[in-house]
């Protein structure tokens, strides 16, 4: 015989008659929490829904409602002529009310690459858009009327864009993406080779975790993107750090070192953040390490677009012979880093696999967006756009040396290279670390190179972001910046 | 001594007048790839820029400007009054030209993943947008307008949305989706808690990922979705399938075949492509399980919000007590597929992991795109959507059911679930992949239910979306789809 609930029905329900929750979802919340609590067993019954009703001030039609909600959810039962029944299939056991212990109280059980990401949480947080902040394409002069204007334009069509799209990206983009390749990088490819990702650093992911394995060697330029190094750690990759001189990633030493290594990370055309380029003998050096290993070479072209000199520098993919070369590009420095639109420039014989692994962890990169891109692109808009803003960067590195030589004599040497968005600022007297966090309380921002050491350290010196900065306000951020240096 | 070129100057060098590229590009990268092929050896000395623009019918000045562009890139060389000369520092011996095989001829070399990638290649193709193409919401419906203004007012401030954005996603989305579960799923958590993902199954690569090691055991229902099958297989899990019946995923059957399973992935608010909803016994079994042995669950909550007789049921995650939920959401079935946003909603002790992890990986998600869901959200636009589109896919429903019972008579039994977008149509003569095939002769769309079987085979069936069909077409699309399996 299965017992009644007895006494005054229910005190663990408590209505709120002033709840935005209406009543009836209130009842049927409680009710639900009071089996899982334990507090209404498994089989027990219900008093007649006429009661019920009475005594909880619903009307008998919103209490069946509630009633039958919980039938359909499995929590009650109706029993023939005999009434209704918390469900007897229940376990008498129930869980015990929801447990949150404090983050880092007892560890949870993760995987190997979950415990590295736990661990690996330095450098990945807000980067907050002040004056200076490095990598930062000037957004003040982006064409966005252009830009909203190419989306309008290519989301007229509406469903097209709304499917999941091609897991490679549109074929429309990717031929553009082609065409800007041939025409400014001096590299023509077929747009099959490329694959869109959501930004560079899903491309980076890709690219690791289709042609390493956790244990092998990566090598990885010594200073370098911390995001990046983390990244590959994060995947189980070893790190190999190879250091940076004049000529760029020191590729004779990094075969001494690490001759066992299966993937090379580099930066050929724009080191960051040293801002040197990698010299032609030792491109040559390591595309023939690359085809005499059977290795590959991830080369990030992140920003090549900008040289203040002359034309880009062509890639190390156009002079690669063996398809060795995995190219990677992005928009995030030519156009805006929130777009999340990144590429890959692949060797015939991986662009399956590419393809299926990114179709897989991805599925597709949001299709409004490549449409508005191919647009963009293909409307002109892009070239002129990176046209207009070489002459701006130029300008604006211009006035930064100039303004920086004055307000840092004494304290430190400015080093603009002959391209990218980013200087160094090399420190005379104080440390790299304190330095930073000085100029941060000055409301500016800058990173400290020592947080982008792996292994060898280097004298003390700031990254700062120029490009970002309207060539006016050098003089009196760089002066605002020096202040907070001669009190460090 | 260098020696000299002789003879009539570059015989390699083909100047086309009709070629878009200007003459001095022309020259300047047959140059180079003479160098790069060996045609003119390190050390070698071009003649007097005077006779080599004489030659090539150049103004001395332009090819001065290519012999200098040559030089920054490292193929030239001057020395002090005795001319240019082919680079000293490059090897003798230079890579031969491009070689770019057939794909499949030799395999390249690649990671354990990248080798499961290249052969799992079968079902992420293109997905024609035919009549009844599963999972597709009704696209023609979609308020395009609304989303446009939403887009346009998120927007606004141009500069908030085009950085990097926060590594979880922006916040105001998430407290718009924190404001949405507990509204309409009943189940409230922190905004803290929430991780946004470049789409769903990004949403399930970090979670794999971070929570299992490569061999580790995964639950996954049997049948169930080939796409994410084929994810956790890549990555190098062990797919564990699980029988499904009118109760869902058989728990008790999958603690006895494997006990030492990492994670379970689950369906419990509508099976794909079953239809069938997890018991309230069975998702507790589920909790313990996960309690007892320390490991987690993935519930997939693809498409909850359409549910056809009553309210959604309430998460796995709602009545989780022990934290061992990762509840991941989209919203390619509620809004649209292409806008490639997703989520997870994690226990407070993963959520550093996997916020560490997802910056790493993705870095972030369009800002853009995120504040106008955050705004579409937050105008009550996606609630009233949602309503809008319960009432038209019940209508679409019905109309199926009804159509289809008459068109299909003899041929196959329709069974549309109480929730979700797609019905099954079980066959009762033809082998679901014939009938496939000659389904999408006829110009429509499915699934045969054969894709979707891991270990334990069905009756033939097809998968049909119905959700994307307007009610009027129901009729002569089912005849024609008919007509197409008669023929079968």
């Amino acid at each position: 015989m299965a017992k009644q609930f007895e006494g005054p029905i229910l005190p663990f329900l408590r209505l709120d008659a002033a709840a935005a929750l209406p009543k009836f979802r209130q009842v049927q919340d409680q009710l639900r929490m009071a089996i899982l609590r334990g507090h209404l067993r498994a089989g027990t019954r219900l008093p007649a829904s006429r009661i019920l009703a009475e005594e909880l001030g619903l009307s008998r039609q919103t209490l069946v409602r509630v009633l039958e909600n919980l039938k359909a959810e499995g929590y009650l039962e109706a029993r023939q002529g005999a009434g209704t029944f918390v469900s007897a299939a229940l376990p008498r056991q129930l869980p015990k009310p929801r447990f949150t212990p404090a983050e880092g109280d007892i560890p949870p059980r993760l995987s190997r690459i979950g415990a590295l990401s736990r661990a690996l949480s330095a450098n990945i947080g807000r980067m907050e858009q002040k004056p200076f902040l490095p990598n930062q394409p000037a957004l003040d002069c982006f064409p966005f009327a252009v830009w909203r204007k190419c989306w309008n334009a290519a989301t007229r069509g509406g469903r097209a864009a709304m499917g999941y799209g091609d897991v490679a990206g549109e074929l429309m983009l990717r031929q553009r993406i082609a065409e800007y390749l041939a025409l400014h990088r001096r590299d023509p490819c077929d747009p099959e080779q490329i694959v869109i990702t959501p930004g560079g650093h899903a491309a980076f992911t890709l690219a690791a975790l289709a042609l390493a394995d956790p244990g092998d060697g990566i090598w990885f330029e010594d200073p370098g993107p911390v995001t990046t190094s983390n990244l590959f750690r994060t995947l189980g990759l070893t790190l190999c750090p190879v250091d940076v001189d004049a000529e760029g990633m020191n590729v004779a030493g990094a075969m001494a070192r690490h001759p066992d290594a299966r993937l090379a990370f580099v930066m050929p055309s724009r080191h960051h953040p040293l801002g040197v380029t990698l010299s032609l003998p030792r491109r040559l050096a390591l595309l023939e390490w690359a085809r005499a290993n059977d290795t590959w070479i991830i080369e990030d072209d992140y920003d090549s677009e900008f040289r203040y000199d002359g034309a880009p520098l062509p890639s190390m993919r156009s002079i690669d012979s063996n398809g060795r070369v995995i190219y990677a590009g992005s928009f995030s420095k030519a156009l805006y880093p929130g777009i999340r639109i990144g590429y890959l420039v692949l060797p015939p014989p991986l662009v399956g696999t590419f393809r299926n692994l990114s179709g897989l962890i991805h599925r597709s990169v949001p299709v409004e967006t490549q449409l508005a891109l191919a647009e963009f692109i293909g409307g002109g808009h892009f070239a002129s756009h990176l046209r207009r803003m070489r002459g701006l960067y130029a300008e604006r590195r211009a006035a930064f040396q100039e303004a920086g030589r004055v307000a840092l004599a004494g304290l430190a040497r400015i080093d603009c290279s002959e391209s990218g968005l980013n200087a160094l600022a090399w420190l005379e007297k104080s440390g790299d670390r304190t330095a930073h966090r000085v100029v941060l309380d000055a409301g500016l921002q800058c990173y400290p190179l020592s947080d982008y050491t792996i292994a060898t350290p280097r004298p003390s010196a700031l990254i700062l972001g120029y490009a970002g900065v309207p060539a006016e306000r050098m003089k009196p951020y760089l002066g605002r910046f020096a202040e907070a240096l001669s009190r460090s």
